[in-house]
């Protein structure tokens, strides 16, 4: 299993506060998470915004499996194009994991059809993420609930499609509640999409919500080799399908 | 429409402090608030317990088009026979609301399939109300939160299939959410499950409660008459559907 | 409860075998089959692609609360713009019915986040639609099955998100199935997809055909007043909810 | 993994056709067909109905992650006892694969909550297999469809909750569809219902049939241990998930 980890790199360079809790950048710590616990099941690569075709070239993509994405400040930033391609690798097969703000990102947007707005506040409350779906893999190895100390509030309504499976519902402090694990389908590809994890905190530290990472990854990973697209229209004579 | 309100009816009679709350019975609050918001829409019938077959014998089941159900401390007592009549009606198309502790009624229990069990206390906390389907017919005339002041807590895990559609997740006080609007369907019936509703707090009598349940009645209606029973496995010769 | 039954209106102008089935173009018959079954519960207009703005600038859309469509040469030549005014539209309640070939318009492939490619094939042949949901408000009237003499055959793998409700599958003479009754929600806006209806078949004319679209549109149609767009991203302030 | 594969062995001991095509009963052939695809990563038992607690007391019950059942001449004989251990247990988190007639089991009806009614017809119809979730781990290694040349047909409507995920839609020759296969959850247990396999053709020895038996077992099958029984009501004191 190929995993690529894609982080915007914007904060981490720009903001002293988020360098200090992220040195390497998210992106490193995340795919130190993902190495941890899935070992030599996963081969883990990252890519940035900053580079050509911010890391994700038709080649780059092509040798992934499973896409993790963290972005926030610069979601306009993506090319149209590259989102494109990402968009119609899922649909092929590819996983996705979309961790927190990536809920506004191009690629996640397009792939729901839905806003994807939801209630933000900043101010650094306690989150206690509950497991409704205790059997489900993403669950795996923990328990019925764990706290985020500090967290950036994301509350209802959160304008998503109504998830297939719903693996975990935040409490925040303030009185709201969010769908924070939720898992998806497009094509072959399947989308996990987890709340958890504000760039002024040090969440992707914190090991529950490394083993959930994880966890999806592995949830989302294709069953064999992804194909170059998704299947197109096709005219099918009658029987085509006893010739083989 | 035709509906039959049922209430176990036991705390009413025996707690001073629950009849001081509903002089009436809970059954006859439920039923004053189905009838506010659907008036000659709906008529409105009550059945309780300490009634020969429960009030839902053969005869009053059959005029039933959507059964509310409110229990207990008396679940036991409910007879095996009534509640396999009830649960077939259900198959055949009659609706169901299961209010707040009939979550552990055997009519719900055996038609959800699991044990429905969930965590609970009772400290009168306050319960944030919140929806996750702001376009659900259940959530109609609602803002996207409502407050109940007190409450006894029901929290995840709950273990009910996953709902087909989710429309509403409460936040308490203690750190808690849970699942507390969840819609399924049982062969042609609709059942809606609404969490809020302790015998020892006035909840069936705030407004937003009120029109909740008012809504899931509407919702849980079958769009015609109900068969006597659902149908059953049937042999069918070649070309049955072409002779009508 | 206002309808536009918008039509692509190219093939009945084009094909003399169309306009012979079809002399006022589909979008008349269709519109005949709403107000057939809802009477006065419907207001319903029309709207075609060759109007300014395709019929649907911003007050024509303001003013509807369900949209039907139909197209199938043409999709390309609907206008971004435009495209963008109905999604938005949907999101914050509108209802959606998409028709056949509706399948690959850009309005449903945006909702929907996927290819939404399928296998056709289009000899005339026999398609039977099952129900599944029978309890389902879209099924109302109908009986576990009704035959479609000739069809262009829409077969499987269709590439759209897990339908949220399937309502209907069909069967092919030439051995294939389909989901051909899917409903989805995107933010407060309901959509029903419904397979039957190629323009060189009487399919429109078909009462059972009639019933569901007139029964998806009831089922489609918001509860309430659409707003101008769907909620944006609010940063919400602590306890705000209690203020108002 | 330790696999339980329950046949009822009536058949294969009273009818010279079964046994002539099931030699070693079709609880051998399934069992084979299990241990071909999964190898070491199985431990692959048997038990039928003829046993003492039909081979399922409480210790093989308690060795058992994952257990298929087929049932057809003898549902009733099964006694309610061992039914009810073997519910909890797949609510505790045991994977359940039910396989063709056995969607008339206790087992089964008691998890779906339904009657689990269908249509059926035994003249040796063809049947074709479409895939509806092409990325799904139960459609590993298959193409989207594939041909039962002789078998009985079931069809719809099927009395069984919404599947939560559906996989399989089978087309019968004379006109039926089938949902055939079918994912739910119950508690912490997963449940796959595949529809192909009577008693009177090979179809246990085709091997796209295998396949998807194996795939179904690693799918429903739990990610840890499962316990003895699934977690009960429990009253929760205030922060109670605090102090571990």
């Amino acid at each position: 299993m190929r995993v690529t980890v894609w982080g915007e790199n914007v904060h981490e360079r720009r903001d002293p506060s988020v360098a200090a809790l992220y040195p390497g950048g998210m992106h490193e710590t995340i795919a130190a998470a993902i190495r941890e616990h899935l070992g030599e099941e996963a081969e883990v690569a990252t890519a940035t915004l900053e580079q050509p075709e911010h890391g994700l070239d038709a080649g780059a993509l092509g040798r992934t499996d499973v896409l993790t994405w963290w972005g926030h400040a610069a979601h306009d930033q993506v090319e149209d194009a590259v989102v494109d391609r990402i968009c119609d690798r899922v649909r092929a097969g590819m996983g996705l994991v979309a961790l927190h703000s990536a809920h506004y990102s191009k690629v996640f947007r397009t792939l729901m059809g839905t806003t994807c707005a939801l209630r933000w506040r900043n101010e650094g409350e306690r989150e206690l993420v509950w497991c409704v779906a205790p059997g489900h893999p993403v669950a795996e190895g923990l328990t019925d609930v764990f706290a985020i100390p500090r967290q950036e509030m994301y509350g209802e309504h959160f304008d998503v499609p109504p998830p297939e499976e719903l693996v975990f519902i935040s409490w925040f402090e303030g009185g709201e509640v969010f769908r924070s694990g939720c898992c998806f389908t497009r094509g072959r590809g399947r989308i996990f999409y987890f709340g958890p994890g504000d760039q002024e905190y040090p969440v992707y530290h914190q090991p529950e919500v490394r083993r959930v990472i994880a966890n999806a990854v592995r949830w989302a990973a294709p069953s064999g080799p992804v194909p170059d697209a998704p299947p197109p229209a096709r005219q099918s004579p009658r029987g085509w399908f006893e010739r083989g």
